[in-house]
């Protein structure tokens, strides 16, 4: 990858960056509510570096129906998959509204979904099943593995069986919960901070290039950038934080220029 | 209400909540300095759920004046009520301009104005004159109970008799002080933690819907709505988090999606 | 200096700040990746109160070129600053491509020039060189002081040599290293406190107009103003804190609204 503004004077002091289609070192950008113009303005800027956009929560119902309309245009036509947070589809499903929910949900220009069961209890039927009829309507799904409360935490044990699972019945992606804050959920403790065991334990023979990690905070990026290279994936990235974690992956950022 | 975007599929799982001009369930905003495009951009995805900006401290005496009008119209043609910082009257007071700052005030199109004694000494009857002349100018009011110095915080009962006074001399709303951080100020700790016991107390046949929580912290948000409902008045909510706080009001964000 | 919106009703409660051009009293903002056209609005409401723009760490280098070039342009127009983040020219030393940045960094339009080694070694002979080749190319110059990684600091007693030294060679401000949290590292602890003492043995006849001490966070502007007044040059501001940092340094919010 070349330096645009700097192309023939310095190269990135890491090697090896993806480039956009990406398959690896999906940067996954958390949105709560960027408007339209910042959105087509920041865009002109780091759209080389962002693979994915999640309106989070449920914001994407609190849109005027022309806003989204338009937003969900613009990332598309940059090569940015698009979905609604998975908190949105879990009301669906508490509603007996899955299925209208994905046939609507394509309609608006969504082509990613992401199935999660954060607040609400799932049986392996349901999430099966909604993994399936997402696929069968042409989304790119992404599940979610990891509770929103702390303390009712899955082992990392159970964690990969159920990415395992997920990836088996058809997900593209696996997303390791943080939430927004990164912090008292997931894999986090209440200060962010990632147990070490617990990481290598979830990862024995998991395939580390399918999952997305939430990692809002900046020592957690590069604790996954240190672990797994600058091509890991990484998601819920605040849209101001795109160039910045960019940096971080290529070594253009003191935590990252040397070798350790 | 209805979800934009999602209508007929899906309905808030909280119901109940107000919309605009609403009477309850205000969102104050505050507004360190939002540049004027990007206010335009903003209201043309949020403008449903703002109910008042706060011009905070005294940064709107640093706009270009033609910047503040223009800013101003924006806010108000969208029926949003806005206002400068307390600060900025309590430097009035200090310089003894503080009938000129009323008026003008009311000339640069200010709608709303708060009368706070946050970082001064003021006595029962220069805020009850303030009042006064507020509402006689056309003025809505907000007045604002507490200190922003740790340590030099009123007692629940203080804060209970002050705002009773405030009303009864005809303040609109009353704002319980909570800063810009949330932390270490009015009703909150150096973790922005609020002292339930002090909390039950301030409120004994306090009148619920006339105050407005300064409330930054989603933690604060969260608490709030869950003791008063989706239709609490919450102030102090930076731009970024409205559609956030929006969907932590309707149930639309995994800490509220189920009922306690 | 007049308030813009509010002058002849009210003063500035602090006197004697400086206007543009200043030579003290200077704002240096850390921008991570401020779009253009945000940008532009930006300077709209908050000209006045800039007076250098970082392009921090790296990101200058993933900007599209067009989008580089319109935005220093933009920020030259107002009177203001700009340079990219010092790691970047450390990467430049460590590929031997010293000489061809400063080149091609003046011909992208930067007028500053950052020189550091907050992540690598440097030699006195390669700083004071790079001070020299960047003050002939016409950059202005800022050196930085401070080490990114906690526990590798200097004591206060060398970094006040370094300042002499660099002051000697050319620089035009020496900067203290903050970096962007504020936190572990430079002269912060990893709460962000400064430790009073470590600052006075710093400051013994230290020219205090030539620092620009980042501070990204409001207690250690606070600190910094009221240790020098408000025309005390600070750095790594966010770019939506401008106002706020200008009010606090005239007097307008809370914080320094009285004196002390």
């Amino acid at each position: 990858m070349a330096l645009f503004s700097w192309e023939k004077i310095i190269d990135p002091p890491q090697t090896g960056r993806t480039e956009k289609p990406r398959l690896t070192g999906l940067t996954m950008v958390i949105d709560k509510g960027l408007p339209i113009g910042q959105t087509r303005d920041w865009l002109a800027l780091t759209a080389s570096y962002v693979d994915l956009v999640k309106l989070t929560f449920g914001t994407s119902a609190l849109y005027p129906k022309p806003v989204l309309a338009a937003k969900i245009q613009l990332l598309r036509e940059q090569g940015i998959g698009v979905f609604p947070g998975g908190t949105l589809l879990e009301a669906a499903v508490l509603q007996g509204k899955a299925i209208p929910f994905l046939d609507h949900g394509r309609e608006l220009g969504f082509d990613f979904l992401e199935v999660s069961d954060g607040s609400i209890a799932m049986s392996p039927a349901v999430r099966r099943g909604l993994i399936q009829e997402a696929k069968k309507r042409g989304f790119r799904v992404l599940t979610e593995v990891g509770k929103k409360k702390p303390g009712t935490g899955l082992s990392p044990r159970e964690m990969r069986a159920q990415l395992a699972l997920d990836l088996e019945e058809g997900a593209d992606f696996v997303i390791i919960e943080g939430r927004e804050s990164g912090k008292g959920a997931g894999i986090y403790d209440e200060s962010g901070e990632i147990d070490p065991d617990g990481l290598e334990n979830l990862l024995a023979s998991a395939p580390w290039d399918r999952i997305i990690w939430e990692a809002p905070l900046k020592k957690q990026q590069l604790l996954f950038i240190k672990r797994f290279g600058p091509n890991v994936n990484l998601g819920n990235i605040p849209p101001g934080e795109v160039l910045a974690l960019e940096a971080l992956r290529l070594g253009l950022r003191g935590d990252t220029l040397l070798p350790e």
